[in-house]
């Protein structure tokens, strides 16, 4: 059995394999996660390895407790993968972006895959038919969108995101609504489209903490896979060992 | 000579009209509007009224001494205007957003206008063939999305717009790009096609800090005029002295 480690910008998402099966998942708050870890690890003492990927503020105490149960590989962008990595800078390639191109890669070894992570960041990444990373995009997520809105002006409020009956608002809120909301799907869609003309026959996943609020706005068929980055993870611990 | 003041989120933008033509323009920090403003007084001693839009946070000084040299009326939504508002709550809708639809309405009073201002914010305002104003929408501006992605991440640098070769982006810094100006040019073609559909022969102007930067990247044809929301704010100064 393999831990699971994503740590976020904004939570952090535990999760334990048995081969290629998830058989648990769970979110922790940062600063919970050494505790939760400890719990998930007594629960499975079948747990032999542990994979950790941080792109935000990872409590500090979380490695030495991982390591009391299990072997743990730290992904970083010197890890091996098994996509050919055509980054310019791979050294600063994220690693929740290897993890996805990783998943895209198994999920569609031979194919051109374009995954789509909507997070705290909206994230775009390529993996094209040849098996190679050519990279993509790093937009703001949905939420970042309200707050920015709010605290980056006078005067408009902080919302949460909310369903929008018309693109066109009729009141300050329904505005917001529409601009974050219906201007978000109105750029994954085009941003698709973008690829569609480039990439033949594009196999288009939609993961992350948004995608089921924003799968069922947009024109393009894709494939929503809200366990894409773990499942990642998983084949990279797997491939890592090796 | 009218003298037109729009106070945005960023900065203050100051202008000098004799009858509907546009004579002198200048831009000013919040702190410093209450010196420019005597000092454009002193040279267009012509002025002789004017007008203040604010949804940012206008220096307090400014008022008591634009009234020194002038008759000024501050822009509210109680304020009269050429167009039919249809906002559901029309008491809370943006200054800057009625100068906007003011000037859509005055620029082509017969048919379907779609106003976009990339200014901190990207606002969409929409005036039918009526003369209706509908409403639209708010989303973040240029600058907005990149200090968000910045403040609300802990790994993202800050940095500043810049012309995208690729929408591949293969590093940090081009992802980055790629995901806010191509980002921005999706939304705003596929929000422009969105109301092609509904509304016949709209006519899309493009307005707002960020018009140049954006204007060359769209699809859709639009017209580009820098100086439309102080236009807007000219012929409301004119209609509300009625």
């Amino acid at each position: 059995m393999n831990l699971v480690i994503d740590a976020g910008n904004t939570c952090v998402k535990l999760a334990v394999f048995e081969g290629d099966s998830l058989i648990f998942r769970q979110n922790s708050e940062v600063h919970n996660v050494a505790r939760e870890v400890k719990a998930i690890c007594d629960h499975y003492p079948r747990i032999k390895r542990g994979i950790i990927a941080s792109v935000g503020n990872l409590d500090p105490k979380v490695m030495p407790v991982l390591t009391v149960f299990c072997e743990v590989h730290e992904l970083t962008p010197a890890s091996k993968t098994p996509f050919k990595n055509s980054y310019a800078t791979p050294q600063s390639l994220g690693v929740d972006r290897i993890a996805l191109a990783t998943a895209a890669f198994f999920h569609n070894p031979k194919g051109n895959s374009l995954v789509i992570d909507a997070g705290t960041c909206i994230t775009y990444d390529m993996v094209n038919d040849y098996g190679e990373y050519l990279g993509g995009a790093i937009s703001p997520g949905l939420h970042m969108r309200y707050k920015a809105l709010h605290e980056q002006t006078s005067k408009l409020p902080l919302l949460k995101p909310e369903e929008i009956i018309d693109y066109i608002g009729n009141s300050t809120d329904t505005s917001i609504h529409s601009g974050v909301v219906n201007g978000i799907c109105q750029e994954i869609d085009g941003v698709i489209d973008q690829y569609k003309s480039r990439f033949a026959d594009l196999t288009v996943i939609l993961t992350g903490g948004d995608m089921l609020f924003l799968s069922k706005r947009l024109k393009n068929t894709i494939f929503a896979d809200s366990k894409f980055l773990l499942v990642g993870l998983n084949y990279l611990l797997e491939y890592n060992k090796r």
